[in-house]
């Protein structure tokens, strides 16, 4: 009798234990607690951004960065952790650039960045009128006008849009292809106004492509501030003839070797379905990619510690994966797909934080109507982590590429308002990351893991 | 035929065009739009935090600050601007305070400030051994050990909850009654830990009070950074009988003569029926009061100044009050509320911005179920532009002495987690205050105005 009132208790006490543990609002209490308490991403943010720096692809940092991120992997004592072989572009900025232009007698030094990829102007610089436009249909207006000129894409992000984000991709074909435009017409060069909605002195970098066009038609590309592209356009109204100057010495190289990082937890009842979440280990190299996407990186780290330290035994395999290259080529992304393809895994979620490490908002969702319902049902127990927004939309770059049979990929939205004072430019700093709001986006992260993990996708 | 064909058409564009002026939807994007392209509260709040300063009650600053505020509404053409006379108290700080410890030889400067209303140390400083506690409570525990002694209040702010001001709530009692509580033992001064969850070496202030204690019985109290808490809290493990000094020379004067300063917008329709948004527009002397509470200020100016621009003409009387003297003594708030009490007037509705200049997250409310029934009914017209919090819970300490027969109070819900970072601290300055998130938090102070003046309240 005593024994079996002792089984009894026994029984009650792990059922009690185990329907607590269970409890999905209790696991996400559990998690947001450890996370605001014992969480590492700030941390390593700190040892990525101060003692290592900026990460572009192809450099020595980058790579510094790979085996940073592998060892401390490594320390969390995960299943597997792996390096996957990525061939990434090699650009350098060469020498600090400079630009300048006359006004009167006065001469105006133009905080300037070459864009990535861009080429080199000829050693000595180069000096041409300037022709503003505020977008690429405007070329073809402009046509004969932009020949030998350079011209002066000045079109701003519009304040209007409550999310910045969308300000942003409504702009950044003059950045993106702006250049390859341009030459068509026989420009010379193109100044891009920085993609910032800030008035500041910071001009800030991001890709330019020249697509197909052959490579002595390439004309180089470069950003001056916002409040440099102001007074400029100021200045040509008063002066239509006004030359500008602008060197730089930027230079492409044969590919290198470089890698994605990986580490994972085993699925312990379904391991070949696998649920990968990540960031993006390169950055450009004005700044030290503190928000872009330093801040993506630990947080896809602290989702697999965050797990290991509440004890949390997944059912599927979780993988943290830090992708190399997304800023100027996205083969770390390409190279992650082709590797799983080839191995035939089986991914049935991706999420991705590539947006700042800013207070977590919500999550935006690529997957069909059966999932988001499913997803949304859990929207109330992330309420009380001031997490409210579940939309369709963007995921993420580097895991675009990836194809499953099944598959619902989402990207973390955190509060947009700071992300482009920061972004591709010199002041996307540590400092600018505030601990908590990194360690709640992480938290949230694993908090939808943690649900995807129990209850699998439709 | 003609005139008729003519008078349709024109009814029918009046109708149209009134019935787009009226669609609660595009009002709302015409607010914000307005407010992030023409917003003017961010140049207002950089001439309060640069051009005049910290505003404690009763310092010239802040009637620098009633000045300033005064002609601004003057400028927005109002109904009426007006000053409403509220007696202050005058507290001042004094000499910039100084405390340290010997640690063996070494002598460990501490950051320290006095606490707002403290008396001063004697005139060459207080030294005395310390004794740590962690609350109020254990004050009865340690009785007669206190005697004589510095009573070091170390309880941190706890990092687990989400919204940082529970974790202030939990832990302020130290600091507004620790000195009252600890001289009842004979403690012959208090410092307390200061009410931050960062680690770093700003002390922050903040009102303590001592009750009906008598004159000779009050202690000097003052607060310490948080890593001058720490580390004073490992040398005292080291070192129990370590003597610990400090001197500060804070002295109360008698009331003296200061203002809130109102601005309203006449109703149409119910002139009667007052809506009320405020802020204070006193600060603490260590910064010079951007996020507490320049900006709940600047925000509801441009709720008038947001209202005028889009040309909406309320039915109701809306009203924009800086409140004077919320840090010590509220005096303000209750001035308000004798002179509307005097004058039969009839509260509606009372906002209240006093939580930063941060991402507007929501709205907290203060009201029956019935109007929170209605005021959750227009929550997707917030969605838009990322306000998803309707909550019911705390309004604002100005507004809290306000009682109309029905009144529904709210406050406004900014993003928490970098509040305390700069609460009553020499860092709650101009460049910590986001434009676009100060501006998003008057776009949707504005919304929720514009509702309850079209829709009354239940």
């Amino acid at each position: 009798m005593k024994r079996k009132v002792i089984a009894i208790l026994f029984l009650f006490i792990a059922v009690s234990f185990s329907a607590k543990a269970q409890t999905d609002a209790e696991m996400l209490a559990e998690i947001h607690k450890t996370a605001l308490t014992k969480g590492k991403s700030y941390v390593w943010l700190e040892h990525l951004c101060n003692n290592i720096g900026s990460r572009l692809s192809g450099s020595l940092n980058a790579e510094k960065a790979v085996q940073y991120t592998y060892e401390q992997m490594r320390l969390l004592e995960l299943d597997s952790v792996y390096l996957q072989e990525v061939p990434v572009p090699k650009w350098e900025r060469g020498a600090p650039e400079e630009a300048y232009y006359k006004a009167g007698n006065k001469k105006v030094k133009v905080p300037i960045c070459a864009l990535g990829m861009s080429v080199a102007t000829p050693k000595n610089g180069l000096t041409a009128q300037v022709v503003e436009v505020q977008s690429i249909e405007e070329l073809e207006k402009r046509g004969a006008a932009l020949k030998g000129k350079i011209v002066f894409f000045n079109r701003p992000m519009n304040p209007e849009f409550v999310e910045t984000f969308r300000a942003y991709g409504a702009c950044v074909d003059q950045r993106s292809s702006g250049a390859r435009e341009a030459a068509k017409y026989g420009a010379v060069g193109v100044i891009v106004r920085s993609m910032t909605l800030h008035a500041d002195d910071f001009p800030h970098t991001g890709q330019t492509g020249y697509g197909d066009l052959p490579e002595n038609q390439r004309i180089p590309a470069a950003a001056i501030s916002t409040n440099a592209a102001d007074r400029l356009s100021l200045e040509l109204k008063l002066n239509p003839n006004l030359e500008f100057f602008f060197k730089q010495s930027c230079k492409q190289y044969p590919d290198v070797l470089s890698a994605n990082v990986v580490g994972e937890i085993r699925g312990t009842v379904y391991p070949d379905e696998i649920i990968v979440v990540g960031g993006h280990l390169d950055s450009w190299d004005l700044g030290t990619g503190a928000h872009d996407d330093g801040a993506g990186c630990v947080q896809s780290i602290e989702v697999l510690h965050l797990l290991k330290k509440i004890g949390y035994k997944p059912q599927r395999t979780i993988r943290a994966v830090m992708f190399m290259n997304e800023e100027n080529g996205v083969r770390g992304g390409l190279a992650y797909e082709k590797y799983s393809n080839q191995r035939g895994e089986n991914h049935i979620f991706a999420l991705e934080s590539d947006l700042g490490g800013f207070s977590p908002r919500g999550f935006s969702f690529v997957c069909d109507d059966a999932n988001f319902e499913q997803i949304r049902s859990w929207q109330s127990l992330f309420e009380p982590y001031l997490i409210h927004r579940f939309v369709k939309g963007f995921s993420g770059v580097d895991i675009g590429p990836l194809k499953s049979e099944k598959i619902v990929k989402a990207g973390l939205q955190p509060d947009s308002q700071r992300y482009f004072d920061h972004h591709h430019a010199a002041n996307d700093t540590f400092e600018h990351v505030h601990k908590r709001e990194l360690v709640l986006g992480a938290a949230a992260m694993t908090s939808l893991i943690y649900l995807i993990d129990k209850y699998g996708i439709k």
